[in-house]
C-alpha cells in the first residue's frame, strides 16, 4: 500500500507497525476501549513526526497521538474503522537539557514521567508531579490532559509546571516553542492552548518545565474527622499555617480505608476505638525547606490547633519515613481495594470547596434512593477540590445490575456537580469518555468557541478525531 | 447618527461620550498615543457589555476595550480614523462574591487593583498582584496584559492568579466561565486564550481570581553585590534556604541608585565605601507564615551564607517596617529618577536567568560601541529573568540625539535578547509598540497560529484591531 510506503520512508521500515506488533498500541491500559489501525508509527526525532504528519495531511489520513497509553478516558485509543494510525511517541525520550542557574530542563514527549522525576533529582532539583501512572505514563501524555496529582495543591497542574513546548501543527509544521521565560508577553498563550487539548490540535513532541528546590524534610499524619466540614475547616488552618509548605491533603471516607485493610490484611488503620470508626480521614504533609526539627515542631504546634479546635478528632504522626510511606500506601491503596470488590462506576470531579459538603451529602441521599443499598466509595485531593466520587457494588445492585445503570449513575452524579459549579472532569480529561457529557454540561458559547479553535488549528479534522469534541456533521 | 442612538439605547444616552467628554479616553496616559473615536461607551453590565458588541458587529465598527488606561503599550488606545468606539470597562466594578472557604472572590474588570488587594485584606485574606499603577490601573486591564509586577516569584503573572473568566465573544455572546476549580480538565483552554490576548478576540468583563493567607512576618534587605553572577549565585541561595518564603528578588545597577540619591536628595544608599560603590544591588524579600522571630533567624542564617561564600559583599537588613518601606522606596524609585534625566528608550524583556551575565555585558559593549557615552538604566525583576533594560542619554548623546535612533536602538537590544532565548515583552504586553518587532521576532509558526486564531474567534476583526497582530490584507 502507497500510505504506508510513505510512512515507512518518513520514519524507517521496522518504525511502522503492522499486525500482532501493533496490538498492544489498539487497546487501553484498562481494557475499557479497543480499536484498529492503518499502522502504528513510531518516529525518533521531531522532523519525523512532522513529516508523518505531513504524509497523513496530504491524504487526509487521521492521527492518534499515544504516549505511555494510561489514560483513563480512551483519549489514546484509535477508534474501529481502521483508517487511522497511531502516531506512538516513546521513541522521543531524550533529556535534552538541564539548566540549573535557570531551573528548567527540556525533555521529549515519550520521557517516561518518571524518568524525569529521577533526572532532576539527580540535579539537585525537584520536578514535582506525581500520580499513580508515573512509572509508565509519558509528558507528553501528561502536557496532553493536563495531568494532575498529588502535589497540585503546592506546586499546581502540568500546565503550571510548563514553560515552553514544541509542538507540530497538524499541516505539519514545528512550532520551535521551548523557552526557559517566567514571563512572555508576547501575543495569543499557545502553549496553554496545547496542553490540555488531548492531541486534537496539534502532537506536542518536547517541552521545558520548571524546576523546585528539593525540600529538607517532610512530615505526615493522618488525621480522623467527624465530618467533611471539619475536614475544610483543617484545610483552612492548614492553609495559614504552612502556607505555601502545606504539599498534600488528601480526603478518604472511613469505608475506604475499611475496605483497604479488610482486603490488604498487612495493612493497618493506625487508629483504635472510636478513633477507628469516624467517617473521615485525611492524609496531611508538610515540605520543610529549613530542617526535621522545625518541620516537626510546625507540624505539631498546627495540629496541636486543630484538636484544641475540636475540628480534628484524633491524629496519627508518622515518626519515620517508613511510617510515612506506611500512612500515604493506605490512601493509594483505595483504588485497588475497590477493585477487589467489583467494578465501579467512577467520577473524577471537582467542586468548589465551599460546596463539597452538601454535594457529597446530597449525592449521597440521592444515589441511595435511587439505587438502594449500593456504597460509595470517595476519596480525593481535598486541597484541590477534587474528589474521586464512586459508586460501588452493595445492597441488591451486583455489579451486572449497577453496570446496567451506569449511564444513570453518571447523569444523576454530574447533574450535581454541575449544580455545585463543579466540572465532570478535574484531571483526568475528556478523551471518547466524557465526549457526549461534554455537551450536556459545558457553557454552550465554550463549546462553540472549543469548535471555532478545533476548525481553525485542525481543519481537516485529522488530528484525534472523535475525542473531546462531537465531530460536527460535514 | 443611527449607530449612535443603538448604543445609546444599549447603554442609556449618558454613558456614550462624545467631544470633549472623550477625550480622556483617547490618550494613552504617558502620552505617547493619541487617536480618534466615534464615541466612547461605558456600559454598566455585562449584558450591556454584549449588546454594544453586537451592535457594532452588525455594523463592522470597531471596538477598543480599554480599563484603566494606564498601559504601556498603546494597547487600548484607538488609531487616527475616528472609526471605532472606545469601550470603557469602568462602570463594572463590583466584587461581586468572596468565598472563604474556596479562598476564591468574583470580581468585574473595572475594578481597580487597590480595590481588590483591599477587599481580600479585609476578609483576611492575600491577592498578590502589585504593580506600580496599581491606585489606577483595572482588573479588566490586568487580565488583557497578563500583568507581571513584584510578586510573580512567588504567585505568578495574572494568567496563574485566574481560575474563571466571563468573557464577551467578538460576536456579543457570552461565555459564563466564572468558576472557583483549582482543576477543570473539560477541554481548551480559552481561560487562558483571553489573558494576554489584549481585547483582541473578546472583552473580560469578570473574573474568579484566588486567595491566599497573608504572611506573619516580612524581612527585607539591601544587599552590595560584585557581578550579575554573584547575584544569581545569591538567587539560588535564596531559592533553596527560603522555597516559596521568597517574594522578591530585585536587581539594580549601580548608576540606577546613585541617580536616585541624586535626584531626591532625602533618599540614601545605606551603605559606606565600597560597598556604596558596587555596581550591582539586589533588594531581597522573604515572607513568612510563623513569626517575626523565625522570619529573622532564617532570613539572617541564609544571608550569612551568602556572605561567606563571597557572592554577596555586604547586606543592610531593614531592623523596622519603615526601613523596608525605604529600601522599596529606592527599587520603586528608579524610573521617577530616570525621568528626571530626560526620555530613555525602555525594553521589558525577559532572559532565561543562564544568560543574564552575558546578555547584559555583550548588549552594553554593543550599545556603547555604536553609541559611546549613552548610560544604560538596567533594573528588574531577577528572579522572574526579567529586566527593564533602558538606554538613556549620555556622552555625546542628549534626549534628542538618542531618540532619533530609537529604532536602531530597539533592535540592536532585541536582536541580543532574541539570541539569548528571551521575549521582547516579559510583561508590558505588545499592543501597538511592538507589533512589528514581533513579525521578527516571533517564531513564524506561532505567528501563523495566532493570525489562524484571530481569524477563527473574530472573523470581521472588529476586537481591537491594529494591536498585536498586524492586520492581514483582505
Amino acid at each position: 500500500m502507497n500510505h504506508l510506503n510513505t510512512l515507512r520512508a518518513a520514519v524507517g521500515a521496522p518504525h511502522v507497525l503492522t499486525d500482532a506488533d501493533a496490538q498492544p498500541y489498539l487497546t487501553d491500559w484498562r481494557e475499557r476501549y479497543s480499536g484498529r489501525a492503518l499502522a502504528v508509527v513510531r518516529p525518533g526525532s521531531v522532523e519525523e513526526v512532522a513529516a508523518v504528519v505531513r504524509a497523513c495531511a496530504g491524504e487526509g489520513v487521521p492521527i492518534v497521538p499515544q504516549g505511555g497509553n494510561t489514560g483513563l478516558c480512551g483519549g489514546a485509543t484509535p477508534d474501529r474503522s481502521g483508517r487511522a494510525i497511531v502516531l506512538s511517541l516513546q521513541r522521543l525520550k531524550r533529556i535534552r537539557s538541564i539548566d540549573l542557574d535557570n531551573d528548567t530542563m527540556d525533555v521529549e514527549a515519550g520521557c517516561v514521567l518518571q524518568a524525569v522525576q529521577e533526572a532532576a533529582r539527580e540535579a539537585g532539583r525537584l520536578f514535582p508531579l506525581s500520580l499513580a501512572a508515573e512509572g509508565s505514563c509519558t509528558i507528553g501524555g501528561n502536557l496532553a490532559t493536563n495531568a494532575g496529582g498529588t502535589q497540585v495543591l503546592r506546586y499546581g497542574t502540568m500546565r503550571e509546571l510548563t514553560l515552553g513546548l514544541e509542538v507540530v501543527t497538524a499541516q505539519g509544521n514545528i512550532w520551535h516553542g521551548l523557552q526557559g521565560l517566567r514571563k512572555d508577553n508576547t501575543g495569543y498563550d499557545l502553549r496553554d492552548l496545547y496542553i490540555g487539548s488531548e492531541g486534537t490540535l496539534g502532537i506536542i513532541t518536547a517541552a521545558t518545565l520548571k524546576l523546585y528546590p528539593l525540600s529538607i524534610a517532610r512530615c505526615t499524619a493522618l488525621l480522623a474527622l467527624s465530618s467533611i466540614g471539619d475536614a475544610i475547616a483543617m484545610l483552612a488552618l492548614a492553609r495559614r499555617g504552612f502556607d505555601a509548605s502545606l504539599t498534600g491533603f488528601e480526603l478518604m471516607a472511613g469505608d475506604c480505608l475499611q475496605q483497604v485493610v479488610t482486603h490488604f490484611p498487612r495493612q493497618q488503620l493506625p487508629f483504635e476505638g472510636a478513633s477507628a470508626a469516624l467517617p473521615w480521614y485525611a492524609l496531611l504533609e508538610l515540605s520543610d525547606s529549613e530542617s526535621e526539627v522545625h518541620a516537626r515542631e510546625r507540624f505539631e504546634s498546627v495540629l496541636g490547633k486543630a484538636i484544641e479546635s475540636g475540628c480534628v478528632k484524633d491524629a496519627v504522626i508518622a515518626g519515620s519515613t517508613a511510617q510515612s510511606k506506611a500512612l500515604w500506601h493506605l490512601r493509594e491503596s483505595i483504588p485497588l481495594a475497590e477493585k477487589e470488590t467489583g467494578k465501579s462506576i467512577k467520577h473524577d470531579v471537582s467542586i468548589p470547596v465551599s460546596h463539597m459538603a452538601t454535594f457529597v451529602r446530597d449525592t449521597n441521599r440521592a444515589l441511595q434512593q435511587a439505587f438502594p443499598g449500593i456504597r460509595h466509595v470517595i476519596f480525593g485531593h481535598l486541597g484541590d477540590g477534587n474528589l474521586h466520587y464512586n459508586v460501588a457494588p452493595g445492597g441488591d445492585w451486583n455489579e451486572a445490575a449497577l453496570l446496567a445503570h451506569q449511564d444513570a449513575v453518571f447523569t444523576l452524579v454530574h447533574d450535581n456537580v454541575h449544580a455545585a459549579g463543579g466540572s465532570i472532569s478535574a484531571e483526568h480529561g475528556v478523551g471518547q469518555l466524557k465526549r457526549d457529557a461534554l455537551v450536556r454540561y459545558k457553557d454552550p458559547t465554550a463549546l462553540a468557541l472549543m469548535h471555532s479553535l478545533k476548525q481553525a488549528l485542525d481543519p481537516q479534522g485529522i488530528m484525534n478525531p472523535g475525542k473531546v469534541l462531537v465531530a460536527p456533521v460535514r
